[in-house]
Parts: structure tokens; C-alpha cells; sequence
């Protein structure tokens, strides 16, 4: 397959997502991936791939029959997050590729034996972090990898601008319960953010984290997060997330040792030091030193690609080896710290980083155990591909 | 005394602040008070008033001296941390009127003491919050009182431009010791925002924090802190504050049931929503809702009287019955609340409020014991009044 000019894709799952995953490679945004098949279990999904889609794509129910086929080079899983797992693990023994939506899994063991998996049979994983691809973030990639920033001391994340109402959560049975999703605002909306946490500033060791759940909601799962996160080099960390703030809040601000980046508004602003502070702190006979710090605003290229550019970037890589977007590995650690806060929430204790999986999987399968999917049929909204925005989960 | 036309004041410890406070009465800044008498336990610092302070103004060495000279109707206590309490208490039963710096005291029973005196005596107990009368926060004071806004939610406070050289720290003997002033950021730069949180979003009942020692300088105390705030009508909080970062944040955010306010750079931005959000959640049929809730920069009156504020007011309240800017309570709950953050780091668990007095005397006991008060002489700074930035403590 990497001798030929396009991968040849299917998706497994095409509800919310994955239909617009279809929509996209249709609508030509994907030319080096071709749309070969898609496999959903229920059958009004597939009622509207056959009205959607065009004829030569191959229609399943089951998404190992779409793996076992023999029409794909590539899958991307856009299923519920309990069947990641288990699909990856199929498509990668079977020699396909996989490009998996967030989260990587429900439970972060599940996750190493995707990485396992992929390490074992040679295949490509790759995770959609599609946030990774919006300008403003690479720029701060781009900076901080740089060096001239100095190490990260403090950061302080404030994502609260993914708003839901009661309407979204009884969209889909499986919406927001344990049972069905794994948990809430953690693991369906922010991954995202989490994962860019780790890209930007490194995997912190340790978490103390408040998880409430149904705080904002009649759900099962968690819509309000407070995190204290600790790095291995003693810098110290705050994650708040939920889904019950209107209007909400995007604010990104990590302090360095030569300064401080500040991303909100898809702006970052950029305050540099003439010197370390470090150096300063111990060096300046000034008791109240103050720099009159110039903020500049970073530039970016202004490119969001979003989805898009993650399914390109995969093709990319599996016709010509250049980087994907977020390797195995990434989607594991992402989730770790999922876990991580979960666990410390469900607690009330700190948790150190890498998790205990025994602990983790007794707590949710408690909650597992207790869940009450609801009944009712899910309804699959009709999304446009937003350019990073919170409105997409 | 209430029948005199001013108030004759004493003003106990004429250090950094004490110094300054008599430079703002002398400047005429405070036309209702008449500065009688100081007292400093350093020869340096009445040398300083002998040769500074008007022929009429008394100079003691010992602040109970002073309360006994029959010279004042009330005092203002700008003494170390750990003299606070006694010399607020001996001065209310001696029948003078205390105004005393901030924090109220190191220990809240300490604080409670005060409170109590207060009460048995009669006499007026006021605190310097100097930051109350900041424009800024009376504004967001008035509208979150006003209604409008709905209960508080969620609020966000980095507060970390309080940045502090080395130098700073070995200005003092004292100074970021555990037996010479008993804490660091929480007591020394922070009472300020501390009584503004309680101010503005009323006292949390629970407190989870990290609070780092000698992270940023070789001192015994605290110039880190990480604290989650937990309120009794369920809204959570999030409070950072450091000496250690430059250049540092103050901004705090409050999200309420109909929108938000976000304070920094000396504006207060307002979202306002048409309808409260937890009415939206239940009733609106679009399940990634947003309103467009127009940003507006919050009226204020432009005055940020500060120190003279304060003086003056307690005046006004001494001769006219007019309010104090902080009543006797207001000491203790701030302090109360910095105990609670105080004792949650030191024993890396949740701490409900108020706080056990014996839980926190025994670790503060233990620090004090194995405290190292440095050797050398002090240093007195002769700042300017600023108007509420951070360059002061």
C-alpha cells in the first residue's frame, strides 16, 4: 500500500464524527485518502451511508467485517470509546493501519496493549488530536521546544467554554454514563486539551483533582473538574474543565523561567524576560524587581486544519513516512492522566502517575456495575467541521 | 473622643509600613486623624522618628507604653505578625480603638481573641484590607451584591505578581521565618486577596492545597501555594499565588449563574446572560447552546484611596459612626482561610473550615521550633504609597 498514491480508508462508527469524517474525505479535503468502506451497528446509520455515500463505498455492521474485507489499507476508529480498544487491537493483528479518535480507550491498560499491538505487528497508530494542528498551539510547540522560554514553572489551564445543555446528554443512550461512555467531561471533551497539556508542558507525575459528577447535569458521569497537577520538575499545574459554564472560558497560561505565554482568544501573547529569573531572583539587588517584560503577540502560519490535516498527516505517513500528528503513545499518555484525575477524584487522594490500573478499572467498574444506560433512541446531529472551536466534541 | 473633632492616633511599629503610614497622616492625606505617637522596639527606627516626625509626635520603645501614655484614642498595629494580637488586645482593654495591619494574626484563635476583645470592650477593631477600596473590587463587590449575577459558580484567582528577590527575603532577620513571621506568601503578600475572595464570593468550607517552602528562595516559609477552594453552595475555586514569578498574574475570574466577571490590568470585563444558565441547561432545545452575551468593561469610580482609605474611614467611624472597610470579623475569616491553606499543605489533606486551632498550632508549633531566625541587622524600605500594585506588602 505505500507504493500506491492513496490510502485507502474505511471508518468504523459513523455517527457524529464519523459521518463527518466521511464528509470530509468526500468533499475532497483528503486528497491522498480515499473513502473505502465505513460499518456501523445500527442500522439507521447505514440507511443514511447508503443514501450519503457513493456506491463503491462498502457498507458493514460490524466493524471487524469491515476490517477482515479486505477493501482498506487504513481504519479510523470513530466508535464509542470501550470499543476503541478492542477494534484497534483487530485492525492492527489483521495489518491494517489505524488512526483512532479520542480517547484512546476508556482505561489506560487498554491503551498500552493498543501501543503493544501496534509496537508488535509493526502497524501505524496514530491518534485524532486534531487540536494539535490549530496554529495557535504549534506556535507554542514551536516555542517552548525552542528553549528560549526556560523551563515551565507554573500552568494554568481554565477550559470551560464546552458548554452542553441537558438536550446534548439525552441525545444518545449512551451519553454520559459510565456504562456507555466511561465518563464525562474528561474523557469526551477534553482529551483535547489534556493532550496538548502533556505536548506543551511535559506529563506531570501526580495529580489532586476534584471530580463532580452530574454537578450541572442529570448524569451519571463527571461535567466539573478541578485539577492540582505536579511535574517531575517541580513545577505545579491547574486543570478546570466543564460543561456547565456559560459563557465558559479557553485560558492557556504557562510561566516559564525567561517569561510567560498566555493563549486565549486564539491569541497567544508572549512575555519574555531580558534574563532567567532564576538568575534574576538570586542576582538583583532590586527586593522588588520588576521588567517591563515587552508582550508581543506570537506569530502564527494561521493554518487550523483540524481533522483534515490529521487524516492527511496519517496518509502522509503511511505513503511517504512523514510524522503523523500524535503517535501511539501519545493517545496512552493523554489518557493516563485521564485516569489519573479520575482516580484522584473518586478517592479524594493523590494520585501518582503512571497509574495503578488495578485501582483504576475497581473504581470504574463500580460505577460500571451501578450505571443505567438510558433508553431511548440517539439521535446523530448534523455538525459542521468547526475550526477548533468548542462546539465538537 | 467621639465628640473631638479628630482622632489622636499612635502608631505602633515604624518599619516599612508603620513609616509609611505616618509620612501619609504628616502629608495631610488624613485630615481627621492627628498622629500623637510611635513606638519601635529598633533604636534605629525611633532615631528615624526623632529625626523625622514632628517635635509634638511621642516616641516610644514599647508598644504597650504607648497604649498607656493616655496620649491616643486609638492605634494603629504595624508590629511583626506574631505582636498583633497581644498588642491589639491590650490596647482594646486598655480602651483605645485598634486598627491593625494585616494579617489579624499568625493563628486564628489569636484572631479570635481580638474579635472576642473587641466585642467584651466595646471599642472599635478594624483591619487595613487596603485592597477593599480599590475601585475595581468595590465595582465587582457592588454587582455580585447587586444580584444580577446570579450565585457564584466557579471562581479563579492567580495572584502571582507579588514577585520577591532574595534580596528581599534577607532584608528582615525576620522576614520568611516560621518564629519570626510564621508564614510566608499566605501571610505577608496574600491576606489581601484573601479577604477580597471572602469578600466577593463569601468564605469556602473547604480548602486542598500545595503549598511549597523555600521553592523560589532559600527561605523557611512558603512562595508557592496551589489551593482548591470548595464553597458551601457547591461552587469550587481555584487560588495560585507565588513570589516566584516574574512576570506574574493577577487575575481573577467569578463565573455565576448569569454570566462573568474577569478582573485584570486594573479592568473588570462583564458577560451578562439574558437568562440564568441553570434555567438555559433544562429549557433550551440546542444542546451545544451559546449566547452571545455582550462583554462590557464594568464602571468604576476611579478611586483607589488605599492606605488613606482605610485611615480614613476608621476615622470617619470613630467620630461619625460611618463603616469601617473591614470589621473585626473580616480579619479572622481571612486568616481563618489562610490556616486552612496553611495546614492542607502541611499534611497533604483536605482541611474543612474552620479550621481545628489544635491541628494547626501543633504543625505551626513544630516549624517555629525547628526555625532559624537569620543574624544581621534589618533593612527599612522607604517606598512610595503605591495605589494597589503589587510591589507592596
Amino acid at each position: 500500500m505505500t507504493e500506491g498514491k492513496t490510502v485507502r480508508l474505511g471508518i468504523v462508527g459513523i455517527g457524529n464524527m464519523g459521518s463527518e469524517h466521511c464528509r470530509l474525505i468526500l468533499d475532497g479535503k483528503c486528497p491522498e485518502t480515499e473513502l473505502c468502506a465505513v460499518a456501523d451497528l445500527r442500522e439507521e446509520r447505514r440507511e443514511w451511508a447508503r443514501k450519503t455515500l457513493p456506491e463503491n463505498v462498502k457498507i458493514f455492521a460490524d466493524g471487524t467485517e469491515l476490517i477482515d474485507s479486505g477493501t482498506c489499507d487504513a481504519v479510523l476508529i470513530a466508535a464509542p470509546h470501550f470499543q476503541h480498544e478492542p477494534l484497534t487491537v483487530a485492525a492492527l493483528e489483521a495489518g491494517l493501519h489505524v488512526l483512532c479518535e479520542k480517547p484512546a480507550a476508556v482505561q489506560a491498560d487498554r491503551a498500552e496493549r493498543m501501543v503493544l499491538t501496534a509496537g508488535k505487528t509493526g502497524k501505524t497508530l496514530a491518534f485524532m488530536f486534531n487540536q494539535r494542528t490549530n496554529c495557535v498551539y504549534r506556535a507554542i510547540k514551536q516555542l517552548l521546544a525552542g528553549g528560549e522560554m526556560g523551563a515551565v514553572k507554573r500552568m494554568n489551564w481554565i477550559i470551560t467554554d464546552w458548554y452542553r445543555t441537558q438536550k446534548y446528554y439525552d441525545s444518545g443512550t449512551w451519553r454520559a454514563t459510565w456504562a456507555g461512555e466511561g465518563g464525562g467531561v474528561l474523557l469526551n471533551q477534553c482529551p483535547h486539551q489534556l493532550d496538548l497539556l502533556i505536548w506543551l508542558c511535559g506529563m506531570p507525575c501526580a495529580v489532586t483533582a476534584r471530580c463532580e459528577e452530574g454537578k450541572w447535569h442529570h448524569i451519571e458521569v463527571e461535567d466539573d473538574v478541578t485539577a492540582l497537577l505536579e511535574f517531575p520538575n517541580g513545577a505545579t499545574g491547574v486543570f478546570v474543565a466543564s460543561t456547565g459554564d456559560l459563557p465558559g472560558t479557553n485560558r492557556l497560561e504557562i510561566d516559564c523561567e525567561r517569561g510567560k505565554v498566555v493563549c486565549e482568544d486564539d491569541q497567544v501573547k508572549v512575555w519574555r524576560l531580558g534574563a532567567s529569573e532564576r538568575e534574576i531572583c538570586f542576582e538583583s539587588d532590586d527586593p522588588w524587581y520588576r521588567e517591563n517584560a515587552g508582550m508581543f503577540l506570537l506569530d502564527t502560519d494561521g493554518e487550523n486544519p483540524q481533522h483534515a490535516g490529521v487524516i492527511n498527516a496519517f496518509a502522509a505517513h503511511l505513503l511517504r513516512g512523514e510524522p503523523t500528528v500524535a503517535e501511539a503513545g501519545d493517545g496512552l499518555r493523554a489518557l493516563e492522566l485521564s485516569n489519573a484525575i479520575h482516580l484522584s477524584g473518586w478517592t479524594g487522594k493523590r494520585v501518582e502517575i503512571p497509574v495503578s490500573r488495578e485501582d483504576f478499572s475497581r473504581e470504574l467498574d463500580k460505577r460500571i456495575a451501578a450505571s443505567r444506560i438510558r433508553t431511548g433512541s440517539d439521535i446523530t446531529y448534523e455538525t459542521d467541521h468547526s475550526s477548533g472551536g468548542s462546539r465538537k466534541s
